[in-house]
Order: structure tokens, then C-alpha cells, then sequence
């Protein structure tokens, strides 16, 4: 199948990069679209034209392939991996991610994945085995092994529940006074990873998110060198709707001793 | 005074973009420099090569002036704004900063600012009663006035004493919960405050700040139509180590209302 995992995956860099230029034309003519709470009407256009093209376009050229993304999955499509190739897709994600403007996350059954932050025209990429790469140069993890010179991505999520909120700070701030050298949030879980993939954090972890946020960043993690953790320090479950992404086991089973889990319905729950 | 503004004005502009081809070239050279903990000593340097060719290279043009600054006031000059011609410099603002890389911050008695995100190329400039701009083109604060539909930019700071950390988390917590459309922080305080002047986000607050984090970007935010308040709603106090920049007058005292300071030592406070 070696030969269609690279069809599929360069078709996915070359959708990517079309959809992207359907979003920087679309930042072009309104700066604030990717940035501003009030556009949100024209971010949802800008996505939905976009996740047209990469359905029709992956549709017409694979045509037995399956997706799951949000739109299907709200559509009431199932979110399961099945033995048939499938795409798990998220066309523009961060829709109010100001700093790095839409990421197309594409992936084909955990064999490749793929992450374009269009308006900083990174293309990330990897494929099992062979590596991640960002614009074609190779990526590597962080080698530091100190908590307290790492620095950990997280984000606050959407979820305002107060119970669920008290565990967001909770482990938030258990976190910071490891202490770390820092906690950052790029606003979205994909560049969020590819952040642990290039070595500019060490770590990522959150609950809440989808299979299709992390899916694509996934394989770039682990090819770049690194680890994906369940919140229990098993090996994470994509379905599970939270994960832990490192430069090493050491950090990544630090980060496990120090947070909790909330209750999240999982991706591939019956409706 | 006027064509002496403008003047020096076109000299930090210049400035600026010099030191941005250093710290452009240092990242070149070494990807990770401005993003992973354990470059410190190479953010450092280059750091320290960039603040000697702003100093030099006003102190040439404009020998009278007094300079403030992180490294100024470390050696034990005052931090004081006197009648003299002032430039408040931070050379490479953000060191752990991976998302803008770094920020050039001049200012010239409030007169003016100018801030350069490097890695981005956004040269971000304002002079009193002449408008904000980037790359030439006009900012604009956004028109938000519900909280709700807003996102806050904040930090976590360094400071990680219990006490403190108590208060960053609590304001937080309240802020999330009004509850705001996100909240998000670029890494930088000048950044921030360039968010606010770009509609990008409504409104930014924090504590620990010091005043070459925020001068220049503060005219910035002023020109582009927002507002600077202290945390007691009050005008902004630039040495008083802490700042709410804000879209409108509507946001920036419901923040006022929602959050409350920690003690901080004044920047002009007596060594």
C-alpha cells in the first residue's frame, strides 16, 4: 500500500495549500476574519467553502475513502477508524486563533498527517517512519529533561462548566509552580503539537478536544521524536478526547503526576 | 519640536528593522533561539548585540538623549522620565516568546512608538495625534462593546509566588467565567497591546509588567482608538507596573470590575 500512502499524502499537501490560499484571500480582504470574535459569520463561510474543496477534491480522486470530521460527525456520520481508509479532517481549525490564522489538519489512518498554518505558510508533515517535517526541513523534539526548564503548552478550551473550569486551573496552575519556565497557548491543539515537534515547547496537554484536532499532529509528533500519553500514562487514545503530547517519556510522566482528568464524552461514544 | 519628533521617529523606525535583521539572522541560524528554554545564552547574546546597536546608534544621531531600560536601570540608572528627550528601549522583548519571536520597543517621551514583531515583519508604529499604523496601514480597535463576544489577552507572568499566583489565577477565573469568548496570550506585553490596536483582540491586562514593556505599544493603542486604564480605573500609570489596554472605555472597566492587583514594586521606586 506504500504507494498509496504517498499519493494520498501529497494530494493532502496539495489540498492544503489550496485551501489556504481560500483563507489568506479571505484574511487579505478582511484582516480581522481570522481574529475577530464578531466575523464569526465569515470565518463559518471561509471553513465551510474550504472543507467543500478538500471533500470534493479527496472524493474525486479517492472515491471509496472515508472522513470524519466535525461536520460529518454533527451530521450524524460515526466517528469510528474503520479497516477502510479514512480522513479525518479539520479544515480550519482555531477559528479564533489570531496568531497563526487557519490550520488544515488532514491524516490518513494514522499513516500520514498533515498541518498547514497558511497564514505563517508552514506546512507540516509526516508520514510513519519516515519522519516530520515543517517546509520540507526536519523536525526534532526538545532534548530537555528538567520540568523547570520546559516550557508546556495547554489551552483554557470552551467548556465553562465550573466544575470543569476548577480542573482547568487546577492543573493549570499545578503546572506553573512545578515551577516551568512557562505555559503557552498557540489557541490551536494541531500547531500546539507541531509546536512539541519543532522543539519550541515541551510539552501539550488538554482535555476536551476531538480526534480530528490532534489527529494529523499526532504523526508529526511521534516521527519528530516524541511521545503521546493518555492521561493515565498509557498510550493515548485518539477517541479518548484528551492527550498528552512530550519530547520524552520523563516530561510527559511529570506532566501525568501532576494533572487530573475531567469527565469528557468520547469521540466514537453511540449517539 | 516637531521635525525633531518625526526625526527620531524615522530613526527607531530604522533602527528597528536593523535590529530585526540580527535577530532574524541568529534565528536563521539557529531555529530554536528565540523559542526553546535552553538557548538562553544565545537569546542572551544576541540580546545584548542588539541593545548596543540601538543605544549606539541613537546616541549617535541624537547625543543628548536619555535611554531607560531593562539593562540601563539593572546597572543602577534611574528610571525616571524627565524633562529630556527619553527613549524607553526594550531591545528583544519576549525571549520565551516562540510565536512572534522578537519585539523592538522605542519610545520617545510618549511621543511616539514603535514596535517590531521581527519574525513577522510587522512593523508597528504610532505618533501622538497621527494614528496607528502596521506596515503602513491604519489601525483600528475593535467596535465590541459585549464581553462576552470578546477575547482578553493576559499572562501568566514569572513571578511564582503562591500569593501572587493566587491573584493571576483568580482574575482569570473571572474573566473566563463572565464569560469572555477566549482569552489568549501572545507571550509578549507589546504584542499584546499591538492585538488591541488591531481589533485582534478587545482588551489586555496584567501585573509585573515594567514600563519598557508597554510605552511604545501604549501610544500604539491610544492612536488606534482604545483606551489605557490602571487597575483602579484610573488613567494608565506607566511606572506603576501594571496596565489594562482596552478596545473601548465599556471593556476596559469591566475588567476594572472583575479583577484586582497584586503589589508590585514601582519602577521609579528609590533603589
Amino acid at each position: 500500500m506504500a504507494d498509496l500512502w504517498q499519493e494520498a499524502m501529497d494530494h493532502a499537501v496539495a489540498v492544503a495549500r489550496k485551501a489556504g490560499e481560500i483563507v489568506r484571500h479571505a484574511v487579505h480582504n478582511d484582516m480581522k476574519v481570522l481574529c475577530k470574535s464578531s466575523s464569526v459569520d465569515l470565518v463559518t463561510k471561509t471553513d465551510q467553502k474550504v472543507e467543500q474543496l478538500i471533500i470534493d477534491s479527496v472524493k474525486e480522486k479517492f472515491p471509496k475513502h472515508g472522513f470524519i470530521g466535525e461536520e460529518s460527525v454533527a451530521a450524524g456520520e460515526p466517528c469510528v477508524l474503520s479497516d477502510n481508509p479514512t480522513w479525518i479532517v479539520d479544515p480550519v481549525d482555531g477559528t479564533t486563533n489570531f496568531v497563526h490564522g487557519a490550520v488544515f489538519v488532514l491524516l490518513f489512518q494514522l499513516e500520514f498527517g498533515v498541518v498547514y498554518s497558511c497564514i505563517e505558510d508552514k506546512m507540516y508533515t509526516a508520514r510513519r517512519g519516515k519522519g516530520a517535517f515543517c517546509n520540507g526541513d526536519p523536525l526534532q523534539v526538545s532534548d530537555q529533561k528538567e520540568i523547570n526548564q520546559s516550557i508546556i503548552a495547554t489551552e483554557f478550551g470552551s467548556n465553562r462548566d465550573p466544575e470543569v473550569v476548577d480542573v482547568i486551573f487546577s492543573n493549570m496552575r499545578k503546572i506553573l509552580c512545578l515551577p516551568v519556565h512557562g505555559i503557552r497557548g498557540a489557541g490551536s491543539a494541531a500547531i500546539n503539537m507541531c509546536m512539541v515537534a519543532s522543539g519550541c515547547v515541551e510539552a501539550y496537554y488538554e482535555i476536551g478536544i476531538h480526534c480530528w484536532d490532534i489527529a494529523a499532529a499526532a504523526v508529526i509528533v511521534e516521527e519528530a521524536g516524541g511521545v503521546l500519553m493518555d492521561f493515565e500514562g498509557g498510550p493515548m487514545d485518539l477517541m479518548s478526547r484528551r492527550i498528552i503530547a512530550a519530547n520524552n517519556k520523563t516530561i510527559a510522566e511529570r506532566i501525568v503526576n501532576e494533572i487530573k482528568a475531567y469527565p469528557a464524552i468520547r469521540d466514537d461514544a453511540p449517539l
